[in-house]
C-alpha cells in the first residue's frame, strides 16, 4: 500500500543522509535540519554550500605548528610573529585548544598542534599525530618559522586533563627526555569560579597536592 | 596580546556562522561540526555541499497537494495515482506528517499539506498556509490531479494535537462548513504501547471521552 509518497524526494534523502553522518546529529535532527533548509530562503542552503566548498579551498595547516591557517599564509600568523617568545612551545591536541589559550591573552610563546591524542583503543598511535614534526622543531630550530633562529628551551604540555591526554603527555615527556628542553605541564586544581563542594575527587586531590603558599 | 591566531581562518568562521544559524545548533556544536568537516576526508564536506545545492535544484512542491516532489514530477506520485481513493483528503501540517502517516500503510486517500499551522503569536495567518488551494481542490475537482475527476467528499483533519493545531483545525472546519463535505479528525486517546500511569491528563480525558464498546 505504501506508495512513492512514503519517501522523500531523492535529493532530500541524500541531504538527510549526509547530515546524519555528522557527529551529534541523529536521523531526527537531520530531518529537521533538512526541512529547515528546504523551507528557508534559498540563500541559506546556498551560503552553507559555499562555506563548505570554501573550507577546503582556502584553509590549510601551518607547516610549522599544524594550526589552521589561510592557504597561502604559511607559516601561520603566530609562527611568523617575531614579537613572540620563540623559545617556548605549548603543545595542544586541537586547534580549538590553541584558540582557547590564545584568547586568554596570557601566553606569548609558540604552539604545536598534535591533531589528536594517543588512543590505543581507537587505534591512534604516535604516527597518527604530529609528534615527529614537534621533535624536528626542537632538533632543527631553523625549521621553526619566523625570522631569527631561536632554539626551543621549554615545552609546555597543554593536553586535556583526561586519561588519554595524560597518556599522551607521558609519551611526549619520554620522547623529550633525551633533549635539552625543560618540560612543564599546565597546572591542575580547582577551576576558578567553581564551588568546592561540587569538585570531583581528582580535582580536589590536585588542588591539595599543588597547594601554593600565600602572602 | 591576542594575535591573529586567536581567531579561526575566515572560511572556518564563515562555516561556523552558517551552521550556528540552523535550528538546534549552537555555537559550540557548530564549532565541533566545522572541525569534524575540516578533519574528515575531503569527500565529506564536498558531498554535503553538493546535497545542499541539489536540494534547490531538484526538489519542488506538488502543485496539487503541496507535498515535496522531484522537480518535473508534478502532480506528485500520490496525487497522480489513480488507484488511490480520490474522494478523501487528509490535511496535515508538514510533509513529514504525510510521510509518517503514509508509512503506516493504512491510508489510501489523498493528502493536503498546509505548510504550517495558524499561529497568531508568530504572525502566521490563513494567507501564509495553503488553505486557499485546499478549498480550490474541493470547489473545482478538475484541479485535483489524477486522471478522472472525482469530487472530494471527506476531509480528514490530521493536524498536530496541540493548541495551535487544534486552532487551525477549528478554522478549517469553519471554512469547510458551507461545503458539501464530511469533516473528520484523527482519533485521540492513549498512544499504543504507552503506560497509562505516565499519560498526561489531556490524553486520559480524551481516552475516557472517546471510549469504545468492545466485543
Amino acid at each position: 500500500m505504501a506508495g512513492n509518497g512514503a519517501s522523500y524526494p531523492e535529493a532530500v534523502d541524500r541531504l538527510i543522509a549526509r547530515l546524519s553522518e555528522l557527529p551529534g546529529i541523529g536521523r531526527r535532527s537531520a530531518e529537521r535540519l533538512a526541512f529547515h533548509l528546504l523551507t528557508a530562503e534559498p540563500e541559506v542552503p546556498d551560503a552553507l554550500s559555499v562555506a563548505l566548498t570554501d573550507l577546503r579551498r582556502t584553509v590549510a595547516h601551518c607547516s610549522v605548528c599544524m594550526h589552521l591557517t589561510d592557504r597561502g599564509k604559511d607559516p601561520c600568523a603566530i609562527c611568523s610573529d617575531n614579537r613572540r617568545d620563540r623559545s617556548t612551545v605549548l603543545v595542544v591536541e586541537q586547534p580549538r585548544d590553541l584558540i582557547a589559550l590564545e584568547q586568554t591573552g596570557m601566553y606569548a610563546g609558540l604552539y604545536h598542534v598534535l591533531m589528536g591524542r594517543l588512543s590505543p583503543l581507537d587505534g591512534i598511535g604516535p604516527g597518527d599525530l604530529t609528534i615527529a614534526r614537534l621533535l624536528d622543531r626542537i632538533d632543527a630550530p631553523d625549521s621553526n618559522g619566523g625570522g631569527g633562529v631561536v632554539a626551543i628551551s621549554e615545552v609546555v604540555l597543554g593536553l586535556n586533563p583526561t586519561l588519554e591526554g595524560d597518556g599522551t603527555a607521558l609519551y611526549l615527556a619520554e620522547q623529550l627526555a633525551s633533549r635539552d628542553v625543560k618540560i612543564t605541564r599546565l597546572a591542575r586544581g580547582l577551576p576558578s569560579g567553581s564551588e568546592l563542594e561540587f569538585a570531583n575527587k581528582a580535582a580536589l586531590a590536585d588542588a591539595l597536592h599543588g597547594r601554593q603558599t600565600m602572602g
